[in-house]
């Protein structure tokens, strides 16, 4: 789930010091929200906080808009909303561990880790509300409105026989496409480049999606080195992703399977992503996610910025890619 | 968890025909939004808007700024983040009830739920968005950030022997005071009373803060038939109340017991209550409750409103204060 550090450096190579002071300031800015939340939260959160990841959206939010506060704090809204979704999950999954680091689940429960969530969310708002855009506020929370449908799908969808392509990709637009195309429009709106509001918001959409089939190949394929998770999570929630949907296609004997009642450990799910690998549709998924990483990287052939940002943009769209590689 | 429906009556009589008129706009505006984000949510929530309550906060936010899409916009925002707090406590409490009706989670399990009430946060901003005013979002955000707090809070002091009455008091401010304020605060600065919207947001701190102690007095006095819940259900999930913090101060050894071990289940819970209630405590708690009430309605003295609202929010006052008796 990490960009490897030397795409992450060249990303900021590109970037240059205006990127890497805007990323310092988002640091901050992050560090001030959850300080300033009561003692609970900045015990709860930090840990979230520290963690870190990559600030992928932060990032292109950067690339976007540009310097300034509104910028920062769009930035730092998207960052907090991605972080809100992922204690919720975490607590959904009872997930004990993020990037190596305990989850607020694990250190607070349930009940302090859903609070917690919520408390992000409310400060994503706050902070992008400081900026006095109405239109910035709607754009977060229609993007925060899509995650959560996102979520609704994939439950309701949960070891589904019947889900389509076309259905995984509308789930794919909803869970993640949505915050990276937000992550983009927001930057450009309050940034220096609100006509390129659109295009960029396009750019980040088709990331998004690589992204998240990628993130499905990378399920399947293992190694669990690579995920921190072992392989197979998704068969075991019931998560139908691309991948499963194509071998589906390819081997009846596996679309004739059912997977709620022959996938309840991890040694099945190993089989079950050999068999899925074997039909070859981890190849063919892999190929639509990096058609849209080039129309991604075409798209910004279109867009006018500093020639450094568009470097910069073209570099996260192949960071996208090097995750899988 | 019910206005009797004598004082809702009187409220809509002395509000006369445009808050009857407001609140069905707000009816139908509630029906819009959680139709229109995906048939999950729509079979999700509608559940939980149509057992509806009594709309107590919408209620507010009308009387406080009269009419205008924008005061309607700022009722359902507010009922929705309201609506996403109950969603998130069900979950956490694992009710499979609430009003009679089943709850998100008995419907749709644990991720289901979690991801209605994230749905339902996103609805209220971005409703709230729309009137485009962005000191409106930071009021909401502020409150939203508050309830959060407030349910930490409770989640770190539960079951806590030296939980001071100042400390309840504060727990009280950030889970239901702050959303009565907003309410207040939204309509007015919305509506036609901008210039009352401190008084207006004193009212209803004031007004909520009683709510709340009343509640908690409710939840020792039973009996189960008004309230829907067990007696002593606060004692049973180690939420330390002002009955509680009062009668420990009259009986040393109820002061001594460790309530985490000697209450586990509703019988004992139920000895509890009854040892509270004989320290003369509930009286003690009402008492307060009263205070904050009658300063309520003290303040509406000194705020400029058409007649007939005032009337309405005074007899909101008393709706607060009947609910107990």
């Amino acid at each position: 789930m990490s960009t490897t550090p030397a795409t992450l450096a060249s990303v900021l190579d590109a970037g240059g010091p205006a990127l890497a002071r805007a990323l310092e300031r988002i640091e901050t800015r992050l560090g001030e929200i959850t300080q300033a939340h009561g003692s609970e939260l900045a015990g709860h959160a930090s840990g979230t906080l520290a963690a870190g990841g990559k600030r992928l959206r932060p990032v292109v939010v950067v690339l976007s808009g540009g310097e300034g506060d509104a910028v920062t704090s769009a930035a730092a809204a998207v960052e907090l909303l991605h972080m809100a979704t992922l204690v919720h999950d975490d607590v959904l999954d009872a997930a004990r561990l993020r990037r190596g680091v305990p989850t607020v689940f694990a250190v607070g429960g349930r009940g302090a880790a859903t609070a917690t969530g919520d408390l992000l969310f409310s400060r994503a708002f706050a902070e992008l509300a400081s900026t006095r855009s109405a239109p910035a506020v709607q754009a977060l929370s229609q993007a925060s409105s899509a995650l959560a449908r996102g979520e609704l799908m994939q439950r309701a969808d949960a070891w589904s026989a019947t889900v389509s392509a076309d259905r995984y990709i509308e789930r794919c637009e909803l869970k993640t496409a949505s915050l990276f195309a937000a992550a983009a429009r927001l930057g450009a709106t309050l940034g220096d480049a609100p006509d390129a509001a659109d295009d960029l918001a396009g750019f980040g959409r088709r990331i998004g999606l690589a992204f998240q089939i990628l993130d499905d190949v990378l399920d399947v394929s293992g190694p669990a080195e690579r995920t921190g998770k072992h392989r197979g999570t998704d068969l075991l929630d019931g998560t139908v992703t691309l991948p499963l949907i194509i071998a589906r296609d390819r081997d009846p004997e596996l679309a004739g399977m059912d997977l709620a009642a022959a996938v309840t450990e991890p040694a099945q799910a190993d089989v079950v992503c050999e068999r899925i690998a074997r039909t070859g549709a981890l190849g063919v998924a892999r190929e639509q996610a990096l058609a849209y990483v080039a129309e991604a990287k075409a798209a910004l052939g279109e867009i006018e910025l500093p020639p450094d940002r568009l470097n910069a943009l073209g570099l996260v769209a192949d960071g996208v890619v090097e995750r899988y590689a």
